[in-house]
């Protein structure tokens, strides 16, 4: 089988670790900030000397095409290049340096392909600096309005339309990826979790990306002065808040193994050592491959008590989608190439969110996943050793290469 | 017995209230900002229409004195102008409109005192603006270092220090409150709790300001993705302090009816919905009369355990205070002068700090309280009917002719 070269993978990896070296072993490559731009430029020098023809939509999507040997729609692997503030080397640059790879093993080796096959970059995918997350692949597959985005402001006020403008790199609409000119996504990423490597298994073959809901709890009570206000008659927002967090972990604990939830924010108004609080907010993400454990959560949220300790207690859902299924020949020829590489692999679902996960049901599509040393992730000890890389990069390229066959 | 004018005590509560009005019915009146320097020309010049001599110290505290008929040190009664942000019209200011009226009371029967008598005026009680709370107090009587004071900032980097030379407040050291030229101190205040109003008492007679401990607690876990973490393994710094903070409330509840405790402060990091919390930092602040019992408290924080849901617990005292007692004849003064007047009351601790808790062991002291509606303060509907001001003020009045014949 036809492999990939680890010396250039690895210096692919520790050239873009430049991009927004935080001196930390980490980065901060904010989407379209200057080391961003830094990055997309030295993508493009790289694919123009493998002679591949370079396109951007209007959202600043890069799609950079190797031509194939037939009139066919084009196969492409994808990722992003932004990061989120103090992040890492690997959580999206490595799907599209492992990419970048594969179409530099096709071109060493003369390898000609029946689709056209290339790399692309989504803008935005963090949301990091501009909200929400995954938001280019978002508006191309239709999830979100164009408009209302180009409007989302970073901390500092600058619209994602004015820094895009700016930016050099917005094309035209009609480059963004569509089914009539692309047969197949591709995309490899790191797990941002441990169950690869505590289960000892080189490549996630990706079924899809598990459903989620998330919440915002609201619990009013009464604020009043800590000296002063007897304790029978308090209202305090987080003791019954606490007693809240506990009740909801423990119920939906016993629902399902593989369900996780995270109480993962958390304010106190007013906040004051000296003053009782009166309101505390938390949210709750919950997420499971099968709607009905995510019912399941739903319902023992709603039948929470209304009030807690003297204090109101609201739900209120913020957002929820549905589990996401990779298409099936894509999944298959991941799974299939893992196999005759003879690769351990685990069939997961992704509990994070991709771009992948809007590409489905528009673009034939499908995901690897490597291992993430420790679990970590938007850190900088987020960690992929090169051989996992190099295993996940052979995958692709290989998934790639039957995917090119069988596809018309 | 002589009593004050409650028409002229009205009208001086509704004129102070024009200073920092915020037009929602309370104020926002900082520790030398320009409302506060307001109210506190408006006080000088109605005390120089009273004929009194007015002084401030080296820390701008004002010290307006009616002459005595005898050689003797003066007896004042004091509390502070300035507000917390969105404060009410009584919380401090009360103290010294009563006092005020209680001078212009004696002025308009032509009534003499043995002693001076006077209206005194404490910088920056709140610390809303400068921390800490009750600086100036704490300065005089020797708790704070008056230069590390000096470069305390507020939230737009300007010191004290500076605050006071620009203020023409700043006068000579030696007219700080000292026991050679003071013989007493009566302060007059909001009780800033429910249980006067509760309990149908006019007015309470206080004994003294209770010890307190004030803890941080620090529960430390380990921050992963919220998707991709499976719930088993994860150390949840949020679900572990929730559990700490029922428990805490839980077994501090079972020590005695009176002890107050507030866990008033939480923060949680990094306070990203879909990121598993590592830290959580929560204060515990509590509150009682009897070291005994504030003995208990810290017994339970000590034998909580070091590890929770795999999280370390540890809890750090951040500041103690011991009971304060007033001084007898002044607690008696109070007490007997509200028997005489017909009032209702209750001898109770202050659970809130005031300056009174700096001058008591360094002048004479003691103090008046009257009931807060709905024990509300901090806040716009910080509210005490005129009859009960007057009340209070009544009360002042006669504790003050009292001890005026008492003291040599």
């Amino acid at each position: 089988m036809i492999k990939i070269n680890k010396t250039r993978l690895r210096e692919k990896v520790r050239s873009f670790s430049r991009f927004g070296d935080n001196g930390n072993g980490g980065i901060t490559r904010l989407s379209l900030s200057e080391p961003a731009l830094q990055a997309r430029k030295e993508l493009i020098c790289r694919c123009r000397k493998l002679g591949m023809e370079i396109k951007t939509d209007d959202l600043g999507d890069i799609y950079a095409i190797r031509k194939g040997t037939e009139d066919l729609p084009a196969i492409v692997m994808g990722s992003h290049l932004d990061s989120v503030v103090n992040g890492g080397n690997y959580d999206g640059v490595l799907g599209v340096l492992t990419g970048l790879e594969v179409i530099e093993t096709l071109c060493a080796g003369n390898r000609p392909t029946r689709h056209p096959v290339g790399v692309m970059v989504w803008t935005n995918e963090e949301g990091a600096r501009f909200d929400p997350a995954m938001m280019c692949s978002g508006i191309v597959t239709g999830h979100f309005d164009k408009d209302t985005m180009m409007h989302s402001k970073d901390p500092e006020g600058v619209c994602f339309g004015e820094a895009l403008a700016e930016s050099d790199f917005a094309g035209s609409r009609e480059n963004r990826l569509n089914p009539r000119d692309y047969a197949g996504y591709l995309e490899l990423h790191i797990e941002q979790g441990p169950v690869l490597e505590t289960m000892k298994k080189e490549i996630g073959v990706v079924s899809g990306v598990v459903g989620m809901v998330n919440y915002e709890f609201t619990v009013t009570g009464v604020s009043d002065h800590a000296g002063t206000t007897p304790q029978k008659t308090r209202r305090d927002a987080l003791y019954a808040a606490s007693g809240v967090i506990v009740k909801l972990w423990d119920e939906l604990e016993k629902i399902d193994d593989e369900l996780v939830f995270t109480m993962g924010r958390l304010n106190v108004h007013p906040n004051v050592h000296t003053v009782i609080p009166d309101e505390v907010r938390f949210t709750l993400d919950a997420r499971h491959q099968s709607p009905g454990i995510i019912r399941k959560v739903v319902e023992v949220i709603k039948n929470l008590p209304h009030e807690v300790k003297g204090c109101s207690v609201e739900a209120k859902e913020l957002w929820a989608r549905d589990t996401v299924e990779f298409d099936k020949p894509f999944v298959d020829a991941v799974r299939d190439a893992s196999d005759e590489l003879g690769c351990s692999y685990l069939e997961m679902y992704s509990g994070a969110g991709h771009d992948a996960q809007y590409v489905a049901g528009y673009v034939p599509c499908g995901m690897i996943f490597v291992p993430s040393h420790n679990g970590h992730s938007h850190c900088p000890e987020e960690y992929t050793p090169i051989e996992l890389c190099a295993n996940g990069a052979n995958v692709m390229l290989n998934a790639l290469l039957a995917l090119d066959v069988k596809k018309s």
